[in-house]
């Protein structure tokens, strides 16, 4: 590598002058491969680290022969750049803030974890660092539910970190979700005699009774207080002005907490709507956040602020489905993600990066 | 006319030998004028009539200075031809049967009333004879309305009979029909965090309630025992699997006895929906029986049947918007109406003949 190749990382200076350099590197998805190539060979170079490649994915990992193995993944792709690079700067000292695609949406979070991988030749525990593709776009292209399928060894470990920006705090877990339809039928019949017919439409209203009687349950995980949900999200039911109806569709959307799998959202949902027609259409297991894990109490206890459950579905799910329990955990304001004015201050890149430099030495 | 001209229509003999005439001059909606030029050059031979024409639409009338007047209306339009033109026969004597498009709907009450209006030089009434186009399809369209908007006058009178097949029972006024669209908002959130929302698809559930707590009436109206209708036809909410929804639109369609008027009606829906959002898309007034009327009387007593209410809205409702009282009577099975098996015996047309023969003699 020339030292004049704007890919040339330097992974062991500063790593705010690293965020900026990645994020100057435009990688919107599909369009990770500089970024990848640029991670790839920079990595390359540290011979403690075992360097990997699947797409545009980039996994890097010691072997230590520790008893534990944590795992820290980020996605190198952001969304659709909108005039908002090269990175700017305001301010100076503990005052400055970076602007730009990315700052936010993770490329502050990459950067602490490729300095990381650089330092920490001897971590005290083995880590395995994750750099993925395809993030920001359609479930079905995520690079790392690529590498769930590809190569699941390749993401074994006791505990992982996704560095999302959670605003310096751990996220843990998240919830799962479930969609299911229920069809109510009924018996067509022209308006004029409706008596003839049975009203799909109105028969529906005894769902939409149990949707507004229902009392979410709100239960404590490994510590973290989840809220779960279950809503209606599409009804339809009708063909012309004249006819009764002669079927109603309610298309309704679960989140569970992570004490619950897939298996028993839907048997709970089952019992709610007992006697209605339903069908599963999509469902995603949560994550428990495996906070009761030693190397995760450890990491909670230094970065000393109260955990947060996530209540959306993120990417730990992905961990979850291997058995690992997973966390967010990354600097800048989650609330900024995607806005074309995001920003991350650079002495929340660096407290990142002490925390969990603290945490693995 | 020459004898061997095909419009040239015999309307002093034999009824169902008309009815078979006419029928077999394609008439189908848009495209009646061979027909309604047949009927204006026929009727127009009679001296004791006065022939009129609006567009495909032809009313002959009598002026005898009677102290009442009653109106007979038929519509010479079809529906589109299925391989059932020109018009078979099955059976003889009095078990024949007319087989072909518009045999039952409605060539042989139009028959009938050509019929009549040939013979009956000096009708104990005063007698308008209306025969008009495009009742087969959207109502703007109807040539029966459009004679009510350019000639009112053309269809006064105390009483009127339409024609159309009603099993040679006389059916009486006709219920009308009022449809309302009630928009229930919500508070739209992302799915995972539902209570910072309000959905609208469970807020709708109150509607839903009043629909199937409404208990129809079924008022006696001259006699008449009508049955009301409040239901749902159209039911939409929701935008996306994610999301709570923050709007819920019910259609719902109202048919209602004819001892109320559209305001009527709307005032009642709107108590009825107290509270909520409702908008008024569609309305046409029902129209009362009139069988208090003295001719009605002695009509209703000649048919020698107990009269049935009519439940949905028919063209009779054009004349109630004049004031003029309206039923339907005319041969036929009204089940036969638009299917490609129509079919009428000729034994009901003549009786439909001689009932109202009777009764204008």
């Amino acid at each position: 590598m020339s030292s004049l190749d704007p890919t040339d990382l330097d992974l062991t200076g500063d790593v705010v002058a690293l965020t900026r350099a990645i994020c100057d590197i435009p990688s919107v998805s599909s369009e990770e491969k500089q970024l990848a190539d640029a991670v790839e060979s920079a990595l390359s170079a540290f011979p403690h680290l075992e360097v990997l490649r699947d797409g545009d994915a980039v996994v890097a990992r010691t072997s230590l022969g520790r008893p534990t193995r944590v795992v820290l993944a980020g996605h190198l792709d952001t969304v659709p750049i909108k005039d908002n690079l090269p990175v700017t700067t305001t301010g100076t000292g503990d005052d400055e803030i970076l602007h730009g695609r990315g700052t936010v949406d993770m490329k502050a979070g990459v950067a602490v974890m490729l300095h990381l991988a650089a330092a920490l030749a001897e971590p005290r525990y083995d880590v395995t660092y994750v750099f993925y593709d395809h993030e920001e776009v359609a479930a079905k292209l995520n690079g790392l539910g690529r590498l769930v399928r590809n190569h699941p060894e390749w993401l074994a470990g006791d505990f992982a970190i996704l560095g999302e920006p959670s605003d310096g705090t751990v996220e843990g877990g998240c919830q799962g979700t479930m969609r299911i339809k229920i069809t109510v039928p009924g018996v067509a019949a022209h308006a004029a005699r409706s008596w003839r017919g049975s009203n799909a439409i109105h028969s529906a209203g005894a769902v939409l009774d149990v949707l507004r009687a229902y009392v979410p349950r709100q239960p404590v995980v490994e510590g973290l207080q989840y809220h779960e949900g279950l809503n209606a999200v599409k009804i339809e039911g009708g063909i012309a002005g004249n006819v009764i109806p002669d079927l109603c569709t309610i298309h309704i959307n679960h989140r569970f907490a992570p004490d619950r799998d897939v298996a028993a959202a839907e048997a709970h949902l089952r019992e709610v709507f007992a006697g209605f027609e339903l069908e599963v259409t999509d469902a995603a297991p949560g994550a428990r956040p495996g906070l009761e894990q030693p190397a995760a109490k450890e990491f909670v206890d230094l970065v000393g602020r109260t955990p947060a459950p996530k209540l959306g579905w993120t990417d730990v799910a992905r961990f979850a489905t291997l058995g690992v329990p997973a966390v967010n955990f990354g600097p800048g304001d989650p609330l900024l993600a995607h806005t074309d004015h995001e920003h991350v201050p650079s002495a929340e890149v660096r407290q990142a990066l002490k925390v969990l430099t603290t945490w693995l030495s």
